[in-house]
This record gives structure tokens, C-alpha cells and sequence, in this order.
């Protein structure tokens, strides 16, 4: 089965640091090439792949401001689909851009939504919605005006995130610096429990940061380390008590948190979007509603059996499962039966 | 011969007011349906035509803030590119991006480079030099490291833009308000003479009005009109004692100029661009070094014969004129003989 698979070029294949979309990319290619799959990868020139890579933009655009996106996009999306015969199949990660090349090559084309940015977008797949294949990344994220083949959790590579079993000493927040992500919500919870509280993950919104979440940080209440890369990430999560997860937005899925269960970290998260697809309340963390809730769930925390928290992962979250899970949306498409050779 | 225009969607096809690349649009369609041949135009829902209109996004983006561009013009660039085998031709005005449509359907398709609005757009333009066909819109706009099949110069309706005998009374400064235009310079030489300055354009650059124009405006020796559309717009040229065109940027054509000198009102301008092939100096205007220049043009250009102008512009610059070499073109294209039937 030869499968192009398009990642986005805002970071590399897979991201130095952050970049959750291209990361997913990465998890899934590689798999798929370990099944026997013949891959092409479509990312920047700098990215990394045990299969086949073709690159447009050398670098990508959220890194090298001399690259313009907008130009840097069109080329590597046209660069699939001029390409388009050499593939039984075309595996869109870069949202709804591609889907209006779709109807111009025969070659299928199947979009992963890792999201909708704006209801503005929708008008795309609306149009595509019968012409082409979905799959959904949570049920929480699913739109009533779509149709899907399948709905396919995210996986992470577990051999990256080592079990951690003893509870660690601090409280967690992981993620974008942005007020949807709940930083200042996890610092009035660490406040109030009198627990040192960790932030880790870039600055998203600078005012936000300057007003809600730098005043408090004084490295040892509240401590910032900045954004996180691979090497660091397991460490951060194995050894906090909690992750902190109070997000204000219907978060399509949530990386960290699965990434923070497989370290043995259980999750504190208030009950928005993918979250109850994710989280097992009172076995791998805890679903609240406010604030007082999630102050409640800290006081209540080491209670969760952390090597649960693990084997949920490991039973649930793999990339080898969403990988397996992506081949049969493959053949379903492809009209082969579940035996057939790949 | 069946040909589909690509329009613009920033305006409506003809625009209201400003919108120079839709308004070309809007000449040539017209013309050539009046010509015989059987188009099809690809604009926006309130957009007008002789011809068939096929409309994706009801109204323009520049006008209904509601409108997402990027969607608009992905959803309105592929619904051509997926009618693409119902047309001999298309002819895309719509800059770069359709070009990396081009090459997944039969149908030729024929750019006209409406000026690059950055070098960054060069690598799209530079992938399908050789599987697409470029018109430049003057042979000062040209790059070396493109090939063209032609140059062909805008051209208007003589008919909207009636002759005036008499000298008129004001200078005139007709355009974008914007530094690359030179309005301050139009208000330096207006001081100097001594003469009223008439000022009609959108506001392009809020702070170089604010700054550089604004201060000077007294509705005696400078007065601002705003933006004149096609109702007030032969008035405000043909009673114009000349126009001022003091452009400090290489212009890949000027419309404003060919409609002034339509009515008769010569054109003072700094040497750049395309300025050369559009006015001839001493004969249909000035072509000057700098505002010195300017002023000694201003002393001297009542010795212009108005009805010179008027003749030159009916002779190379009728949007007749433009839709026959366009024709020419798609003949080229089509290997179709200049006698074959359209």
C-alpha cells in the first residue's frame, strides 16, 4: 500500500520542541513504515522519517520568518498532488487547503481534522463532506454537519515516557500559554493547596503570560521552564503529583494528558471536549467542574494507583493502535479486506 | 472558443470604486463576449456580466468582513479548476496560487501578472514557467527569470471617459493614498506653483495621510474628495489641468493616467515602471526627473495638445485594442489560426 502522507510545515517531522499536529505525523509514519507500508512523507527538508521524504520548504515557517507561508504552502501541497498517481492513497494532515485539490486527482484522499480553528472553515469541508474521507481525532470534536469513516485517538510512542511509580512532589501545568489552557486556573489551585505548581510549554499569548501568569512565578511556588523539547518532557511529567488540566475550550484531544498517564501522572481536568474520552475519573485522575473540585481532586490524587494510569495508556494510547486503526480506514477506503496484503 | 476568467474577489467584477485588477477583468470580459466568444467569468455574486457568471463567495472580501479570505478564494480557485474540461482556456487574474492548480487539469491555463506584490512569490511563478503561459502588463513590469508569451497593455472604455477641450483649473492627484504614490510629492510641486491641488483616492496608509497629507488639506489649495467612483470619475480628470503621477515605486502599469489622458488632461510623472510605455514625453505629457522637473513641466504643460492625448489613448490603449491582443494570445495557446472561427 502506498500511502503519501502530508504533514504541516509550521514545524518539522517530527518537532523539535513544539508542534502537536506534526508530531502525530511522525508517531503514524513511522509506525505505518515498521508495519510495511510504503511511505512518503510531504514535510519540511529538516524533518526525519524511516520512510520516504519530500520536501518543498527546507525550513519550516514558524522557524525561518524568510519563508511565506502562504507561498511555502501552496507549493507543498500542489507538490502531492501533481505527485498524485505514484500513491494509493493521500493521507491529509494540514486541514482544509489540500481538500480543494482533492477533486482533481483520483487518487483518494483522507483528512484527519485535528481540529476546527474557526467555523469560517467549514464551507471546505462541507463541500468535500461526500467527495472525501474524515476521520475524527475525538467524538467530542466531531461536527453534526459532517460525515465520518472513523474516529481515531491519538497514540504516542510509550517507550518515550518511562513509568514513574512513585507520586512526585509537584503539581503539573503542560501545555500552550494561552487562557483556554487554564495556567492561571492551575496557579489559584496550586495557591490554594499550597503545592508547588511546574509550567512547562511555549508562550502562545504574551499578554495573557505578562498579566495572569508571570507575576506569580518566583521559582520556587511557582516555577517557569519555559518550553519543554523530548529529552526533557518525560522527566517533567514522571515526576509531578498531578497534571493540571483546567482547560476553558473543547479541547479536540489532549496529548499531554496521555502523555503525562504514561509517565504514571494522573490528570486533573475539568470536563471539556475529548476530556471523559481520555480520562477514566477516579481511576486514571479525576473530572471537575470548578475550581474547588479540582482542589479537591489534589487533596485525593495519591489515592489513583499510578501503574493504572500506565496500562490505560498502554492499552488505549499507542501509536502502534492508532497506527492499526489508520490501516483500516486505509483498506476500508480502498474497498481491501482486513487479510489483504498491504 | 469557450475561456473562463479567474476575477479577483477582494472587489466586486466591476468594482464599485477602487479594485484596478477587477476592473480589468470586468473591460476584457465584456469585450470579448462582444467579440462572440463564449465566457465565463468566476467572481463574486454581485459582480456584473454580458457573460456567464459562477459565483462561490456571494460579495467581496474587502467589503464584507464576514468573508474569510483564505476560504473564499480556495473554495473560489478550485470550483474553476474542477469545471476545468467545460472550457478551451482559462484565464486566471488571480495571481499565484491557481497556478498550483494548474498542472492537475488538461485545459491551458493563461496568467496575466498583475505586478508582484512581493519576491516572495517568485518560486510559484519561477515551478510553472515552462508548464503555463504569462502575460506581463508592460515590458517594464517583466521579469528575466520568466518567459512570456506576450505583453499586453490595459486598456479602457473610451466611451465612459468623454474628451474636454479646455485646459482645466486644478492639478490633480489620482490614486491610492499611499507614499509609493507620491501624494506628498503632488502637494510639494501644487505649493510651489501656486496651483490648487485636487486629491481623489482610498486612504491606503492611514498614517502617511495622518502624517504627510492631511496637515495640508484646506478645501482651497488642497482639497481631498475621498474616493471617486466611476460616476464623478471622468469629471473630476477631465477638468483637470494635469495630472500628477509623482510615483516613487516601479508601476507595473497606471490606469489613472490612460483614463486622464482619455479626457485630455496631460500627465506629469517620475520616470519609473511601466511610465515610459504610457506617456509620451512633450507630446502626451512629462516624464521627469524630480519635483524641479515637475514644476518646470507644470509652467510648460498648457502647450500640450489636449486633443493628442485623446487620440493616443484611442489609438493604444481601448480595452478593444486589449481584448483583440488577448485573443491573439489564446490563439497562440490553442494553435488556432488567426481566420479560425471563435
Amino acid at each position: 500500500m502506498r500511502i503519501a502522507v502530508l504533514s504541516p510545515i509550521s514545524w518539522r517531522t517530527p518537532p523539535h520542541h513544539y508542534g502537536p499536529w506534526e508530531s502525530v505525523v511522525s508517531l503514524l509514519t513511522e509506525q505505518l513504515v515498521y508495519m510495511g507500508l510504503d511511505v512518503t512523507l510531504f514535510a519540511t527538508g529538516d524533518s526525519e522519517t524511516s520512510g520516504k521524504l519530500i520536501a518543498v520548504s527546507p525550513r519550516p515557517y514558524s522557524e525561518d520568518h524568510s519563508v511565506d507561508p502562504k507561498v511555502a504552502e501552496c507549493l507543498h501541497i500542489s507538490e502531492l498532488f501533481e505527485r498524485a498517481a505514484e500513491f494509493d492513497l493521500i493521507h491529509n494532515h494540514y486541514d482544509f487547503l489540500p481538500l480543494t485539490y482533492s477533486a482533481l486527482v483520483e487518487t483518494p484522499v483522507l483528512t484527519t481534522i485535528h481540529g476546527f480553528s474557526s467555523p469560517a472553515i467549514m464551507p471546505v469541508y462541507k463541500k468535500y463532506n461526500h467527495r472525501s474521507h474524515y476521520v475524527a481525532i475525538s467524538e467530542a470534536d466531531k461536527s453534526p454537519e459532517l460525515d465520518y469513516i472513523a474516529t481515531v485517538h491519538h497514540g504516542i510512542d510509550v517507550a518515550q515516557f518511562p513509568f514513574c511509580k512513585n507520586d512526585g512532589e509537584y503539581l503539573l501545568f503542560f501545555g500552550r500559554i494561552h487562557p483556554d489552557k487554564g495556567v492561571r486556573e492551575a496557579i489559584q489551585v496550586a495557591q490554594r493547596v499550597g503545592i508547588k505548581l511546574v509550567i512547562a510549554g511555549i508562550i502562545q499569548d504574551q499578554d495573557y503570560f505578562a498579566a495572569q501568569v508571570e507575576p506569580h512565578i518566583d521559582g520556587t511556588k511557582v516555577e517557569y521552564l519555559g518550553s519543554v523539547g523530548p529529552d526533557q518532557r518525560a522527566d517533567v511529567l514522571g515526576h509531578a503529583l498531578a497534571l493540571l488540566h483546567l482547560i476553558s475550550f473543547d479541547e479536540p484531544f489532549g496529548l499531554s494528558m496521555v502523555e503525562s498517564m504514561a509517565c504514571g501522572t494522573p490528570v486533573i481536568a475539568f470536563a471539556r471536549g475529548s476530556i471523559p474520552e481520555i480520562i477514566r475519573d477516579n481511576e486514571t485522575g479525576y473530572i471537575v467542574e470548578d475550581i474547588e473540585g479540582a482542589i479537591d481532586a489534589v487533596a485525593a490524587v495519591r489515592t489513583i494507583d499510578r501503574s493504572i494510569c500506565r496500562t490505560d495508556v498502554e492499552k488505549r494510547f499507542t501509536s502502534t493502535r492508532m497506527a492499526h486503526d489508520y490501516v483500516r480506514v486505509y483498506k476500508k477506503i480502498l474497498n481491501l479486506g482486513e487479510g489483504d496484503d498491504q
